[in-house]
């Protein structure tokens, strides 16, 4: 991974990856609606980015020459100490993620995330927010805090993050909370368990301001950009279309394929330097995904590979947590990449899904992540792109778009199985994955087994 | 009740209360941005009725002239039973009080329902929708239906009540539609047990063509005037601003108060003719709440009493079934009095809210109503007006808006309370209902204890 970084670093300032030639696309992207409106329009493109929502990209961090005095300031407030969750809030916040959030929400902005999943601005117009972006506390941290104005938010270590200020504090209605975001109630949802169960009764919302911007010390810290770094990375390439691409798992040939498809497309629809925006998600995932350094580890040999253009692609780490809330949470994974300046968004089947966790069933239905998506309040500008499934088609031996009409010659690989070959160190199907990547599955779940059952290892060095 | 429909109708076309004297206010509503906002601009104050949903009010019924043919093609269809809350939902689809909607909604009208509690037009603008207004039907019922693009909606007794064209069948996920309608999915909330629970797995959306126009032969069919039938009476009055008060529950002095109070301030805004819309709901409510007979009768005495100026009150039913979704409901709540012509809407502490089925507690705040309502996209044009607590005023004897410097003075008199002492004969104290009207609640529960223990009376003849 080091020296994925340092080849990055070398040739681009943001770790971008350098390989040798395009994956050769073979099957159409279903256009949606809005793909085709885009498309009719490609005549008025232009070479500036999609503008953040509400018009300015938020940044919250404290400028170096006052850092001193507010953090001397920040000594004398009461002190909140930060999970690591309400860590990476931290981070989405103070880049901008959520713009134009200021801070922890306030108790009309989670209303409103919970009720309408989108938040009206000064102006009337609506932005998207779909998941709320909540400090907890408890009755003993509120009574601490008292009539205070602003708090210290501290790292486990109790150092001085950043300050909330202007706070308001207000009900924590979990049960409410988890059943509009998740639309169901059912124990056993992963974020819930991790960061909502044992939380405090309380939450607090106000003004954020970063002294100590938060790094992971992982060695993967040169890859996590922030939206404004993305912005100057883009404007840099002259991109004229960007193109997100969300992923917490492995990458396949499968997704290789619709990343490079889609390209073409937009090359198609006019558009002369569509950029990709390789996106793997980087905050909070449950024990049984693949941790983010060994999914990095996976993503560097399949670009190794030559699959993706290094001239067109970006890659980088989203710093958010993951909610697991499907159709809910795709919102919140596509209006953060517009504040990224992504004005295509490409959305797969069930989106930020799981399984049920009590029933033998997929929690939510595999379409209605796209169908929400395409139909969300605050989302208007951004390009869905919904694409058809991909399969490994027997008959070529490489990963396609999946063809109805020949079904017989298709074999659905599905993540389950995925990790089933992986385990027991057999090979998937030729092309299915570059064996380099593959290599780094078999090792990751090769790790998993050398240690007690079921226990979850500690991430690699990158 | 028949006498008061009598008299009523004697006077004017529509059931309109005809009473000596208004009521004299006594305390101020606290007014919100909007309604300042709306105070500024009374200068431009127009006699035209707000426009309903989508700028067209959608009236649904099959002109007289083509009933005898679109019976006949409608026997050869498949047919779909309703339950009673269903022909309830065919009332208000019918009668345009969900316009822009044309009938049971389709998957997409249902999501952007349950996600974002608003349905975007064609136009890109946005209408409010926060209930699903939705038709379920079996695995048995749907293989019935088969391919056919049409079905037929009939009563108990198999009567054809309307057509639904052009459907769309697809998954009725329960267990979501409850917990993004409720935020809880905890068992006991009246209208799941009985209208969600034992409702097929399926949902059948369309346009909604209605042959026999849903009538109840209660005696109470006169009161149950269409939002058409409004406007009408509202222009025909003359009414420069409406107001509208959603009620489930017997009217107290505190009511009265807020209602003449509210009239009282818009006039002070500048409006010549405010015009009250006192809106009783009438479809499904839960068992120990007042029927709606039992309620019109009381509602009949109060307005005998000389509480409310006849002259510009409106008295008329509202068809829709109750959810007791809290702020989720009361935004539908509003948004049907919009379709009817109100441009001001009265809300309360925790409209459409009920206990936790589970926990000793309410299960929505008692002020996210208001601030749901408030903020609710669709609903801009909307005037909401919250009002402070009235209470019984020891010092006056009377109900009063609650003065929190003299909190001693007042006394709060519960529903609970309320029922306990109508139900043990007892009286209120002075100045908290009229006498007529206190003496319809103590007859309501004598029917009751008269009957079985825990048995629902069935309604009084009207």
């Amino acid at each position: 991974m080091a020296a994925m970084a340092s080849l990055h670093l070398k040739t681009h300032p943001h770790s971008v990856s350098r390989l040798p030639k395009p994956y050769a696309p073979a099957a159409a992207v279903a256009l949606p609606l809005r793909f085709r409106r885009a498309a009719r329009s490609a005549a008025r493109i232009s070479a500036s980015l999609i503008d953040p929502d509400g018009g300015r990209l938020v940044e919250l961090f404290v400028p170096e020459s006052e850092k001193g005095s507010r953090l001397e300031a920040a000594n004398g407030l009461p002190r909140i100490t930060l999970s690591e969750i309400d860590l990476q809030w931290v981070h989405v916040l103070s880049e901008g993620w959520a713009s134009p959030l200021k801070g922890f929400m306030r108790e009309a902005e989670f209303l409103q995330t919970l009720h309408f999943n989108a938040i009206r601005l000064e102006s009337g117009s609506l932005v998207n927010m779909s998941v709320p972006i909540v400090l907890a506390i408890d009755d003993a941290q509120k009574s601490r805090v008292g009539s205070s104005a602003s708090v210290a938010l501290v790292d486990e270590r109790d150092d001085v993050v950043a300050v909330l200020s202007n706070i308001e504090i207000y009900k924590h209605n979990k049960e409410e909370r988890i059943a509009r975001t998740w639309g169901t109630t059912a124990p056993g949802l992963p974020y819930v368990d991790e960061a909502i169960t044992h939380a405090g009764n309380w939450l607090v919302g106000g003004d954020l301001e970063v002294i100590n911007p938060v790094k992971y010390e992982d060695g993967l810290d040169r890859f996590r950009l922030s939206p404004a770094q993305l912005r100057d990375e883009f404007e840099r390439r002259n991109a004229d279309a960007v193109f997100a691409f969300q992923l917490r798992n492995p990458v396949h040939n499968g997704h290789a394929l619709l990343m490079t498809d889609t390209r073409r497309r937009l090359l198609e629809m006019g558009y002369k330097n569509p950029v990709l925006l390789l996106h793997p998600l980087g905050g909070y995932t449950k024990a049984d995904d693949v941790p983010l350094s060994w999914r990095m580890k996976q993503h560097e040999k399949v670009l190794e590979d030559g699959v993706l253009d290094p001239e067109t692609t970006v890659v980088s780490i989203f710093p958010s947590p993951m909610h697991y809330a499907g159709p809910t949470e795709v919102q919140w994974h596509a209006k953060a990449r517009i504040n990224a300046g992504a004005n295509f968004y490409i959305v797969g089947r069930d989106p930020a899904g799981m399984g049920h966790p009590l029933e033998k069933r997929d929690l939510y239905d595999a379409d209605h992540g796209k169908k929400v998506l395409s139909m969300a309040p605050g989302l208007e500008r951004l390009n869905i792109l919904p694409f058809k499934v991909a399969a490994y088609d027997k008959t070529q031996n490489k990963m396609a778009f999946f063809d109805p009409t020949r079904a017989q010659d298709f074999v659905f690989i599905s993540g389950t199985k995925m990790r089933t070959l992986a385990k027991n160190k057999e090979s998937p199907p030729d092309g299915f994955m570059c064996p380099g990547g593959w290599k780094v599955l078999v090792d990751y779940y090769e790790s998993l087994s050398l240690l007690d059952n079921g226990r979850v290892p500690e991430p690699i060095p990158a």
